[in-house]
């Protein structure tokens, strides 16, 4: 693989760029995503433990959701790593009781463990090259241990930045054996998180329910409109303003799944659907840049098919 | 009407808030506006005749629309009034034979005539008293002949600005009789455009069909998601990320008419229903006053149930 | 006063609008806000005194701000106010220990208890009939003791509303005078916040000190671009391609204030001055409500000449 | 150059997105963009001349500034080519005695002929990635002779492409021979514009004199704020509530050339600067793009230190 080895010698930059400004994101630390019904005494039970142990919070975030007269809490904190007294198994296991006692969902993640990520691609680019080039400075600072797509076209770009690619076609009679194939693919390397950057074929409903919560798409409309193929000839037809982009977690349901961003820009009645396309890729990649980066760092709990999100 | 002697003896003063800027709008001028369908030579006739007439332009906007394989054009110009020999009958009458000859839909208006909006309102008044705001200061620089609302809340504050109030309740089975009022007064004050200012009925069919491209509507989402009643409220459920306003032109359909002007503001997971609410009041507002402005400055130009906006 | 009964009698309408949606801002709550020295376990403190006393927290926003070396803890929190076995007096004394333990910068506020408001105008309206708008709907639930102005403009507009209006003229040999005045009415009428809503003089020093974080200004540019007079001329001059409005406190360097919210809208080559200032009264009046209603919730707590804005 | 065949046969993939949409970035026009001192019938001259010779407009756009009492007239006008009975160079031939009669400063292109554009570049990759991102799917229909950086870091990228790459290191004592190989190398690959995407060196004053509207900047600020060295800092520093990019044609004075383009993204107090740097990228490669297509459409007509551009 040429040019791989330029790569693995490159220093990373993008944190060069302004150099003197502090480097919290090389620091270590632990960050507790938890979610729990609502109730007096959660802040100080979660805050008391952490302060027990001399735990420093680098960042915490609370919301209380009471809608549909169910009220549920929800908390993500960072803890910096070296000022507890244990390691992650450690915390874990004395953290244990205090989420049962309060009925958590919980998650503690290690920022010094990089995330792996599965890329979905077809032929547009415009998602990968940006994937790639935040991945290659480290603003991105995961492992891509493959990119998989229904077409070749990208397999000399991936490869060059020194990670496997494969091709896996899926035609109309070969569904099931394709996505068979990607899952195996998926689970072999390990993958955590999957991410659809303008994949253009269906997800089966087996494969959404199998992964919940770990499968992003972009999709290129403002959710809820727009649903399906075509969304700027729809928009285009309909004479909308603005165009959009959200990025959300696959459901069985198609453009139905829990919304984690969007964002639009204005379009005029001289934009062409070339123009609006064109436009329209520049607000999908950074929504699912910043999508991406939410779900990675643990900022996004899931409510229902509602999202929090802790920016 | 006590107060109103105040308001009339008071300055115009918004454009005084930079006073040394040229009073471009107190130039008197004549706007063309027109479409047809698009071939050679419509710019070259169109201007011939303003610059054989010696009519010094301010402002020209042209546009091409070529969908569905029918090209349309569409222009709107200014011209300086006192650079032209005659006045606008004879601007009319010496236009008229080009405007047919291209089959032309057109529109000659001049600036020194004031345009007579009538607002519609229910129980809300953030759009009442920003439009209200712009009248006072001449931002907005109209005749509003009456104000018409289903209730009689706001009865004192617009009478205080010396405008006539007119309460039309509208009871379920007295929807008939209080259209046919409310189309009454209309016509009575001449009105040439009605905005419905968060006015919370749906207006029947043949009133719609009666005065198309004359009745603008705020609707609080970012259509076509949310149509209906209660869009906040979809909107919360769904979990979007941005809500929005769309200022339209009323249709028989509800919440379908073409779309003049749209926005949206930033929202998230900690917002309730009554923040998105505030929020959505602010971008309605500021919709509404530019989808009117742009109206009413003869910048937006029907294309089926698309509009084309010179802004 | 005329209008000012059928004022007087009007129903709350806003939260009308969706009426089904809880009315959380009716519920009592008291709000805590703090800043102090960054270190272990103040969240842990403060969570748990209020959990000590089964206090049911609605939310609560921690910000730890480490620049210069200099570590320092924001928080701010909503409690119920019913679920506190005591009253707002008996819940400083508890805290105030804690407080001076952590030597906190702290504040103690009940919902309950209006905001007293004064606001300043000049010539321009746009913002006071935002405010009173807003005032009016209860979607500002504030008192307004008084409007001053330095000119006689909009006394019959405000009076309408049953506000009183002190009209006080500034000319150049007055100001010190004139200063005085305000300074002694805004005492009289036990004003807490001073809105500057486009008052077009210059607040002399002194008054700036004597009021630190408590006099809010809109400044109509995207500060620090445009500072001083005519920012839109001077935005026009440069070319910029958005314009801007900023709300920030005052101090004694004009426009140098700490800025509490920003806001911008593209305008192009075609905008003259004119179609600037109005664009940019849509940015400046929805800039300073929000700005107002974040300083006027204990949303904003100062660090230096910088704010952390819990939104 | 390993890949290079690859990218070689992949077929242009943007386009086929939505692939039933009007392929009118393909259709060849003539692109005549012009301003002369403004007067009666320069709309009716040109247009006339178009039409005379059967010329078909795709699109159209003028503009009057009259400021400081000097009016001048801005154009550019589309037209398709195979609706003219000549090319080019008898296009051009035949319209120069209008212009001269006009006093214009004129130009007439070719959208067949292709743009040549020289990038270049330092240590970050996001906008250097983006824009050969755009390239690769023909969204960027340029020519990209080559690619000079003053550093080596990014050579296996580029030669990836199948793009020429220089490293012309610039040291405090040979920055004068550095600029000359850099002028020898644009001239050499005739290049017509350049681009500096983010690079972190100020190009000296003759050189930005020698190329005046044809080297483009992106600046990491919402200019005029925040000139110079570290922009995110400064930022940072003043406590702005949202963060910019500014696309500029360079000049002699840093950071003070015309303006193209600008857009902002919001942050808040709990964004680092790190994060501030992360949201910026996003813009800065948005905004570069966008200004660079502006400028290689021929959208972009100087007018002094500001530009007119018809997007």
């Amino acid at each position: 693989m040429p040019g791989c080895a330029s790569r693995l010698t490159r220093p990373s930059r993008v944190l060069q760029a302004d150099a003197s400004s502090v480097m919290d994101s090389q620091q270590r630390y632990y960050t507790l995503s938890a979610s729990c019904p609502d109730g007096v005494g959660i802040v100080a039970r979660v805050a008391g433990f952490i302060a027990g142990h001399h735990g420093w919070i680098l960042e915490s975030r609370y919301h209380s959701d009471d809608e549909d007269g169910q009220s549920r809490y929800f908390m993500r904190v960072d803890i910096k790593a070296d000022s507890l007294p244990f390691h992650l198994a450690e915390f874990r296991a004395r953290f244990r009781p205090i989420a049962e006692e309060l009925q958590m969902s919980w998650k503690i993640s290690d920022s010094a463990v990089k995330k792996r990520v599965v890329i979905m691609v077809s032929q547009q680019e415009h998602c990968l090259y940006d994937l790639l080039a935040r991945w290659q400075s480290k603003e991105l600072d995961i492992e891509i241990p493959c990119v998989i797509s229904n077409h070749d076209t990208f397999r000399g770009f991936v490869e060059w930045h020194g990670i496997p690619f494969h091709h896996v076609p899926v035609t109309p009679d070969g569904k099931e054996a394709a996505y068979a194939e990607i899952r195996r693919i998926f689970e072999e390397v390990k993958g955590e998180t999957m991410v659809l950057a303008r994949y253009m074929q269906i997800i089966p409903s087996d494969m959404c329910e199998a992964y919940p919560g770990r499968i992003l798409n972009i999709h290129h409309s403002f959710l809820p409109s727009f649903v399906g193929a075509k969304p700027y000839h729809q928009a285009h037809q309909r004479g909308v303003k603005l165009i959009g982009a959200t990025c959300h977690y696959v459901s069985s349901q198609l453009d139905q799944g829990p919304i984690i961003e969007q964002d639009v820009i204005r379009i005029d009645h001289a934009d062409s659907i070339d123009n609006m396309v064109r436009y329209g890729k520049d607000i999908e990649k950074a929504v699912l840049a910043r999508g991406l980066r939410y779900h990675l760092e643990d900022r996004v709990l899931l409510h229902g098919n509602k999202t929090v999100v802790f920016r």
